[in-house]
Formats: structure tokens, sequence, C-alpha cells
């Protein structure tokens, strides 16, 4: 039998220090490749590049077959699937990301909008975050959370066409208090715009804000992170709004 | 009472022909504004512009109040609700997108994910799509049925948190059976990566693929677009695998 294949990518650029502590946590789990954006490219959501053309590079990075793409992340995920490799891989992990993306920010997310297209090519997939935005922050618990969850993956039948979004909070390996699978917790930004003026007084503006809790169910990733868990979501990618489809009925009548 | 205030916005661009349309349709509902992306912007999911700053400049276009922002459908939304309107709008439309964003294509989508930003911020919102990619494309039909479901969802108790995403066929207002409420359908992109040379020879990409059904079901907007129905998909964003959170329990063991 020959060695899983897995594809490594994020958000945060091939250089940053999230995607390398996850290239090292895949160490020895099977033939590893990366292809990640060759900027950052937080906040794409699942933005993918229709107008441009794309490129591509191979990095000498990481001890690792590595290509570089000037595309989002989920342009990164196509690109190695349907252009870079041979075969299919067995698993795509993506991050490890420098922020949350516990809960409504999964659909902002670069690192998660991977793992989703990856769900969308029905393959096994999770995107990893921890809860710190520092670039140099410590990712030693998040490494171990990300190696023992994929060996997990590796080894069980995953259901078709779901990804898992892994939070994982700031702290040593020892301060955590191990995994809670959940839901995705209801909460949103407010937003603040900063206005400021340029060279020639014109205004600019810098999107801020804050992330707020809607509810405070003990089942959900929100209430996980602040009690010291990684939170695992199951992910998928059907919007509908099933319980909804009655409410609407009238409007056939249009 | 004050007139219901409408948020009008795409993601083809403020010039494109489906945001006239779309304006047309809107007339007499209510105060309108427009806040659209100054370029187009297809294929931009959920992404939003955390790392530039945002411009937005005032236009003079179609009779309205209008501003164009320079960042994704998504950012016009929340430049809209958080900088430029004095209140919450009472309905957000957007579109009307030229090409289909049925089944998976949801969360490609600018059109629609400017609509799921407005049902994050519990806005009753809609986006509309004609499966017709011609820039000249002809509207008439798609009007019709985007005035009527505003009209419909200026009038009804909206549930918290969903939006529509509506789908019209390519043709005549009478050559149309009606609307269909239904689900999201399973069908996803075979993509192909075409390859070319540069002037100095290097490599560059672009992405192309087709989109292929991955079921036959009648209660698919993917059926309903076939059938010559208008799909009206209640739509909305926790993307929680529910009927898999059993499966993984087993990975709380780690």
């Amino acid at each position: 039998m020959s060695k899983p294949l897995i594809l490594i990518t994020n958000d945060d650029g091939i250089t940053a220090k999230g995607i390398k502590s996850l290239t090292k946590a895949m160490e020895g789990l099977g033939e590893l490749i990366i292809v990640a954006p060759d900027s950052p490219q937080s906040g794409k959501g699942h933005a993918i590049t229709i107008s441009d053309p794309l490129r591509i590079r191979e990095e000498n990075v990481y001890g690792v077959k590595a290509y570089s793409c000037s595309g989002t992340p989920v342009d990164c995920v196509k690109i190695a699937i349907y252009h870079l490799l041979k075969r299919k891989p067995d698993l795509l992990v993506s991050g490890i990301n420098h922020g949350s993306n516990a809960s409504t920010n999964v659909i902002y997310s670069g690192t998660m909008s991977a793992a989703v297209e990856g769900a969308i090519e029905n393959i096994p997939s999770v995107g990893f975050s921890l809860l710190d935005y520092d670039a140099d922050a410590d990712f030693d618990a998040s490494i171990h959370y990300a190696r023992e969850i994929s060996k997990q993956l590796l080894a069980m039948k995953n259901p078709d066409h779901v990804c898992l979004n892994v939070n994982i909070p700031k702290g040593k390996l020892n301060d955590l208090k191990g995994l809670k699978v959940c839901r995705q917790g209801k909460a949103s930004w407010e937003d603040t715009f900063d206005v400021r003026k340029d060279q020639f007084g014109r205004d600019y503006f810098w999107l801020t804000g804050e992330f707020k809790d809607q509810e405070q169910a003990e089942d959900t990733d929100m209430y996980a992170l602040a009690n010291g868990y990684v939170s695992v979501v199951p992910t998928q990618f059907d919007l509908t709004a099933y319980d909804e489809l009655k409410t609407y009925k009238e409007i056939e009548k249009i």
C-alpha cells in the first residue's frame, strides 16, 4: 500500500509559522505536499480567481515538496487537485491559522474555505486555527492536536462531503482540557470603520470590529473554547435553511 | 410610517446591466440606496478586505443615491450598514447576477455572499441570479420576479438570519413556469486549468471547468431550473454537519 498523500495549505501564506508548524505536525504520517498562497489571504472566504490567471512556483521550504500559488486558498486546493497532483489526496489539512475561525468566522475564513473545498471534492479535510494572531505564536499544543486528529482521520471512515473546523485555545498542552465535538455557535461581528484621511485629504476606511456572542449554549464551539477545550465542528456546505422551506411556500403563488 | 429602506448591491460591479435592472425592479417599493463594488467581483465568495483600506465614492447612476466601493460585495454590505446608512435596511437585494448561483455555487458567489451577510445582520435579504452570462442579457423576466419577491419579503414576517437564493432561467416571462421553493442541489465543478505560456516562456493558468449534477432529485434548485421554474432556496450560514456530530465523538478521546 502506498503512503497516504497529504495536501497542506493555509491562508496566511506559505512562509507563515502556522503552515511550518502544520508541516511539522504531519511528519511521518504520509507523503506531504504543500500548495499554499504566495501572500497572506486572510478573510478571503471561498473566493476563487476567475478573471485573472494564476501563477505557481516550486518552493524549497520545510524540506517538503512545495508550491506557492498567486491565488486564494481555494485556488490552491483546486490547482493542487486538478493540476499538480497525480492522485487525489487522502487528507487535506489547512492552517494552522493565526487567529480564531470559530463560529460564524468559518465563512470569512480562507483556512476553512480550503477545507470546505476539500469536502466538496470529497477529501477528508480539516482546518486548524490557533486563538492567537501573533506571527510568532506558540504552536506546540496545536501541533500535538493537529497530528492526533489527522492520524484519526487517516484511520477512520470519514462521512462524505464533511470536513472539520478545529480551533485551539492559546496555552500550553497541559493547560488545555481536551477536545469537544460541538456545533457552530451563533455570534457575529459588530463592525466599525476607522475613517482616516490620505495625503490628498480624501477619506479611506479600515474595517475593524468586535466579535460578539449571541448565545451562551454549552454545545457550541464558542463555549468549548471559552472553557479551555479544543473545539471540533463537523462542517458541510449545504446552506439550505431546511426549517424554513415551508415558511416561504407562499412565495410560490407569485 | 417611513418608507422601507432598500439596500441594493451586486458582485458584477455598479455599472453592470444586472444591478441597473434590479434598481428598476425596486422602483417605488421604498427608499433605494445602491452600495456596490467599483469593479467586477465575481467568485469573491464571502471575502472581506482586512489588509487594505477601502475607498467609497458617491456615484450618479440610475437616478438613485449610490456609492461605489473598492472592496468585495460583503465589504459593500458592511460599509453600508456600519458607515453609510443612518438606519438598518428593511430589505437587502443583491444582483441581478449575470450567471447561475444555484447549488454549490452559492458559496463561491459574491452576489449570494452579500445576501448571506445581510442574513448575518438579520436583514431580510435576497440574491437574484439570471442563468445568462451575457453582459447584455435580457433581464425582463428577472425584473418581474425580483420585484414580486421583494414585495412579498417587505410584506411578510421573515425568519431570523435566513436569506433567499433566487435563480431565474433564461427566457421570456411567459416561458417560465413559476416559482419553486427548493433545497440546494448537490453538484460541483470539475475544474480544468488551461495552461498557457507568457512572453517569457513561463506557465500561467486559467481556471475553467464544468458544473456537474451529483443527483437528480425533484426537490432541488438544479431540477427546478432545468424544468423552467425560478428556484428559491432559503439560505442560512450555520455550516454544522449536525448528522455527523456523533460520528466524530471518538475524536474526543484523543
